[in-house]
């Protein structure tokens, strides 16, 4: 069974999943564990996962539109999303209205909206979009107004299995399961 | 319930908490998790977590004065507390002769101070603040000393639970679990 | 008894693996912990583990032919592979040609490669050789396509695993065992 | 108690620690979580763990003499090793004649030495030592010739735990409990 690594899947969460557009990830705390490093000439890195790339490349190939939104300024994610060919859209200090402009220029609804996030400024997409998700270790204050958590922690897969939820529940897993996509 | 996340949450912690106006935090190890990344050129990095740095933004809202105090000499450290608008004090040798000199600074007595740390330096301003908390991994005889240990590890958002506790207990918590903070 | 820490190892299996002269190891998410380290001047790093590396040199030394196999181009897989001895593809685009192309040089048949992979661009090689191995964190869509997991996870320790399983079937682990070797 | 966060401490261990004058150490896989961090520019960089280096001063001032002994050339060691005050020897190829080289010139026979380390290399000093170690992920077939595991995996406060070992069994533990040294 695809999903079968996937927890906590019921009726109501695959229909909501089946009618998703547009996916949105927040970088830090969702597609990386969280952590900043800096080293003491200024420079600053992050850890993008293998696993959730592969995730985002597929999804996109499904025909589902995919956005990163963070509220920082990264050349780092920049280039993670261009490597991956997905939308990314930096600095962003209101991320529901920066959903909205993407369902505006893509002539879609919120509830075709997907959104993954782990923290405060995460919440207003997450209450509003028709899929809510949070990564294992969201911030508790966070992960309760989401429909499913993950059970990998950020960074480290959790991106992943929310592709995989779209996948499965759009009906592509089994391709994908079967090794044909 | 905002603090439903939090562990061993007694009524003389919230108490503890409830007048704290200083909130101090070592660095390595508590702020990090304790990880000092060496290249072969001489540069150094640490992992701070975004996690945490949103707690700190929140407690200055909240009006709680923070400062960062470390024995270490740390151009990444400066770094990330210049950018969450918090005081840094490196190269500190004596840490609780920097926190009187905080006290003297603003006016406040050890009761109002909270400090969070995690090895053997850092035991004399937790024997001697009013609110002394340690991260999950803290070293053990300096973890003995301390009011409360996190469930979260250094690093791994140990400072937030801390920011949480006194954002809890100071009446800030509904606001951000509702979202309007 | 030298291979008491692997877990599941029933005849078959060590029958599978006895054969083996060619050992094949993606490395991101196989030979890493599948993170990607991006630096905000366009720098990527990634993990070597320590214990895998040993075990690559194990592994050559005892005659098995060792090769990392790629679809990413990477400069730093490539001066592991060299600090190692061992071979390594680099951007490839079809793995399963390119253990045929290997298999064909070497003069081996497909039953005598292992392969060990976490992700769906490796399931064309892990369903085609003789033995199939994944890291405990594998991806599950993958993972199921193989003889045996590790219990170690990737980039922790997998990938010596392995090197165990092939040394301890084809009689090398006692030497090593008794530090002979 | 002191040494309440240690396990596995009996009289035969703690009589073996008493008389060590000479604590060795592996670094990869041992001081550090194994990792080995490589860029596309050619630069290695590796990461110690804050509450090691504590450990390594602490026993540097209780009179014991520290060496890091390893098998690679790192600058990234070298540092950390003068930053502690403590001895270093890289490129070492026998790890065993090293130690005996520093009995000779220290005037100490090879009771007197502990040695931490967790894989094939380690294992003739391990064999030979008045106290071997390892830390909790060591490789296991280095493990076993070792006197005591820690709790504390390499990189993360293993070595701490050694040297914790070290000081409480020599009558120190207790002025550090209490905040004094």
């Amino acid at each position: 069974m695809p999903l079968s690594h996937l927890a906590d899947i019921d009726d109501a969460l695959i229909a909501r999943a089946r009618g998703i557009r547009l996916a949105c990830f927040d970088v830090d705390g969702t597609l990386t564990d969280g952590r900043l490093i800096y080293d003491d000439e200024g420079r600053e890195s992050k850890a993008f996962h293998i696993h959730d790339g592969q995730g985002l490349v597929l999804l996109r190939r499904a025909g589902v539109e995919v956005a990163l939104i963070t509220a920082r300024h990264s050349p780092a994610a920049e280039r993670r999303a261009r490597e991956l060919g997905v939308r990314i859209h930096t600095g962003v200090k209101d991320k529901l209205a920066q959903v909205d402009a993407l369902c505006a220029e893509l002539g879609l609804d919120r509830a075709q909206v997907a959104f993954m996030g782990d923290d405060l400024p995460d919440l207003p997409p997450l209450r509003a979009v028709g899929l809510a998700i949070a990564p294992s270790d969201a911030h508790a204050w966070t992960a309760r107004h989401t429909h499913w958590r993950t059970r990998a922690r950020a960074g480290r897969g959790a991106a992943r299995e929310a592709c995989d939820l779209l996948l499965g529940a759009q009906g592509h897993a089994a391709d994908l399961w079967e090794g044909i996509a």
